[in-house]
C-alpha cells in the first residue's frame, strides 16, 4: 500500500464511523473545511508525541496510543472549558512500522475515542521517518464566545479543585520502568472503558498511564456554567501546571497536602515499593485531571461528580507576594515545578 | 533555556512581530482561542515535515526551513481558494539543536513569511527527540461560506492553468544533490526576496527548493472570483497532482507537453547537466505552483499576472474514460503519477 491508498483509507474510516457534523469537506483535498461556528470562538490544540520521549514501542500497545493521542489534546480543550468538534492527525513512521499492523491499530484506537465524544477526524499528514514513530495531534473546539475558561483568571480567595486521583499516571509509569506489562492485549483491543471492570490494581495504574481519560464532561459543565475563574489541565505534574496557572494569574497558591485525592490503589502499591504517594501526585505528569479555581460562593454549587468522576477541593489561592505554598500537618513548603519537562534549563 | 522559557519567548515575538486580528488568545494557554468567522467556512491544513527525509540540516539553513514550513502550508490554504489568517507550529529537535540558535533562526524565517501574509502563530507544542528535527505545520485559513475551490469540480471542456513555472524546485533538488550549495547566508537572512536580483541561475533554482513562493495572491484572486471550477497545489509532482485532480473529478486530462512553463533557467542548465526539463516540470514536486480548471467561457478572464507571477494554459480536461494523456509533437502517452510518494506500494 503507498501513502494515497492509505489516505483513501482513512478518508473511508471517517465517513463510515467518525460522524462529522457540520464537516463540509474532510480527508482528501489540500485541506479540510468545517462550517463556521456562529456565536462560538475556535479552540485550538496540538500535542507532539515522540517515540522513545513520549512513548516507547515496546510499552504500550498501538490501539492505546491512538487513544492517548487524542485524549492528551482532548484534555487540553477540556482546560478552556470548549467542546471538542474536529481533529487533524499528522503521523510520521519508519518503514519496518509502515509494513505493520500499527497504523491500523492505532488509528482503531483513535476512532474509538472520537466516536465517543463525537469527534470527527477530518484531515492530517502521513510521512515517512528514518527510524522513529512521531505524532502531532490537532484537536478544533468550540465554545460561545467569552466562555472560554484561560489560565489567566484566578483571583485571592477562590477556591482550588482538582478532578479524580493524582499520581496515577506516574505510579503506572513506575510500574512499567519497573518491568510491569499489560497482558490483555486481546481484551483491551475488543473491551470498551466501562466493560474493564476485572482489571487488577497494576493493570489500573499501567491503564491510567497508557489510556488517559480525558475530562470532557467536567471541561463542559465548567464552560457552560460559567463556575471556574481559571483552568488548567495536569499534563506536566500538579507542582508544574499550579505554577502555570498561578503565573498567569499573577496569584500565589496554598495547597493542603492531606487533601490531595491519591487513589487507594497508589498507596497500597507505594507501601510496598518503595514510592512516596504524596510526590506522585505532587510532581508526577500525565493524569490528565482538571485543576480549576472556584469563586468561595460558588463552591457549593460544584456537583459531587460528572461522567462519575469525582472532585476534591485541595486550597485556596493566595496573593501573589505569598507564593504557591503546600501545607502538610505542621510542615509548610514552597511548592516548586518539579513535573515534566522536555529541556532542562 | 528550558521549554517554557522558549514558550514565553516565542509567546513574546508573536505578540512583537505577527498581527493577529481577531486573535481572543494565543500562546500560553492549553489552546488558542480565535473569534468565529461570521458567515465564513474554516479551512484547515497539516504538514508534516521529517529531517533527512524532507529536508536535511546539512543542505539548509534554519531561517530557510522555517520559511518553507510555512509556505508548503499557505499553498495548502492557497489550493483551497482561501485566506491564510493563523498558524500553529509543533516542533521536536534533538539536544544539541536545542543548545544551538537553529531554534531561533527557524522562528525568524517563519515570522519572515507570516508577516508578509498577516498569518498569527497562535499555538503549537515544542518537544524532545531522539536525534532528528520534526516539524508539523497547521495553518488555519477562512473562506466564504462554499467559495472554496476543491480538486473535485473539473468538467470536460474546462481548460487546465498552472501558475509560474515547474520543474524548478526538482532542478534545485538535483543540484544540491550534486553538491551545489548557497554560499550567501548573510545575504540571505537580511534580503527579502524582493531584494534578491543579484542572485545567480544556480542560487534561483536552490531558492526554489529551499525557499519556495506559495501563491497566496492567486489562491485567493481565484477563490474571491469563483473562476476555477477545481484546483490543486503542485507539491507531489504536476504526474501525481493532475491525477489526484481528475481522480477527485472523475476526469480525464489531455495536457500539451509544449505549452508546459519550463523556465530558461532550467532549461540552460538541464543541458549542461543531461538532465530532461519535460521530466523535471513533469514528475518533480515541491514548486508550489497552483494547477487548476477553469470553464472555457472563463478563460478569458484571467488576469495575466498576479503579484507578478505568470499563469500558463496547458491542455484541457477530458471525459473520464479518455484518462490523463500528454501530447508532445506527434507523440502521445499516458500521464502516469510518477511524483514523490513517502512510502511505494
Amino acid at each position: 500500500m503507498n501513502e494515497f491508498d492509505f489516505i483513501k483509507k482513512i478518508r473511508r474510516l471517517t465517513q463510515e464511523r467518525a460522524a462529522a457534523p457540520d464537516l463540509v469537506r474532510g480527508i482528501g483535498d489540500d485541506a479540510a473545511v468545517v462550517k463556521s461556528f456562529l456565536g462560538s470562538d475556535v479552540v485550538v490544540s496540538t500535542d507532539l508525541l515522540v517515540e522513545d520521549v513520549d512513548f516507547r514501542r515496546d510499552t504500550t500497545y498501538a490501539n492505546l496510543l491512538g487513544h492517548k493521542t487524542l485524549a492528551v489534546s482532548l484534555s487540553d480543550i477540556a482546560a478552556m472549558g470548549a467542546r471538542p468538534r474536529w481533529a487533524l492527525l499528522s503521523v510520521g513512521v519508519p518503514n519496518d512500522v509502515w509494513e505493520s499492523e500499527f497504523l491500523e491499530r492505532f488509528y482503531a484506537g483513535f476512532f474509538q475515542l472520537a466516536r465517543r465524544y463525537s469527534v470527527g477526524l477530518i484531515g492530517g499528514d502521513v510521512s515517512r521517518t528514518p527510524d522513529k514513530i512521531v505524532i502531532d495531534s490537532i484537536v478544533i473546539g468550540e465554545c460561545l464566545s467569552e466562555h472560554e475558561i484561560y489560565r489567566s483568571g484566578a483571583e485571592p480567595g477562590d477556591q482550588i479543585f482538582v478532578t479524580g486521583f493524582l499520581g496515577d499516571a506516574s505510579a503506572g509509569l513506575r510500574l512499567i520502568e519497573r518491568g510491569a506489562r499489560l497482558h490483555s492485549l486481546a481484551k483491551r483491543q475488543s473491551a470498551s472503558s466501562a466493560e474493564q471492570e476485572d482489571e487488577t490494581p497494576i493493570e489500573h495504574l499501567l491503564l491510567r498511564q497508557l489510556q488517559p481519560e480525558p475530562r470532557v464532561g467536567w471541561g463542559l459543565f465548567l464552560g457552560d456554567q460559567q463556575l471556574a475563574t481559571a483552568m488548567i489541565d495536569i499534563s506536566d505534574g500538579l507542582s508544574s501546571d499550579l505554577n502555570h496557572l498561578c503565573t498567569e494569574s499573577n496569584v500565589g497558591a496554598l495547597i493542603n497536602a492531606a487533601s490531595i485525592p491519591i487513589d487507594p490503589v497508589v498507596r497500597e502499591l507505594s507501601g510496598r515499593r518503595a514510592l512516596d504517594p504524596l510526590m506522585l501526585a505532587l510532581h508526577g505528569g500525565e493524569d490528565f485531571e482538571l485543576l480549576f479555581t472556584v469563586k468561595p460562593e460558588n463552591a457549593g454549587k460544584l456537583p459531587n461528580r460528572v461522567d462519575g468522576v469525582q472532585v476534591t477541593r485541595i486550597g485556596e489561592i493566595t496573593d501573589v507576594a505569598s507564593g504557591v505554598n503546600i501545607v502538610e500537618g505542621f510542615r509548610s513548603w514552597i511548592l516548586e515545578p518539579a513535573g515534566w519537562e522536555h529541556f532542562k534549563g
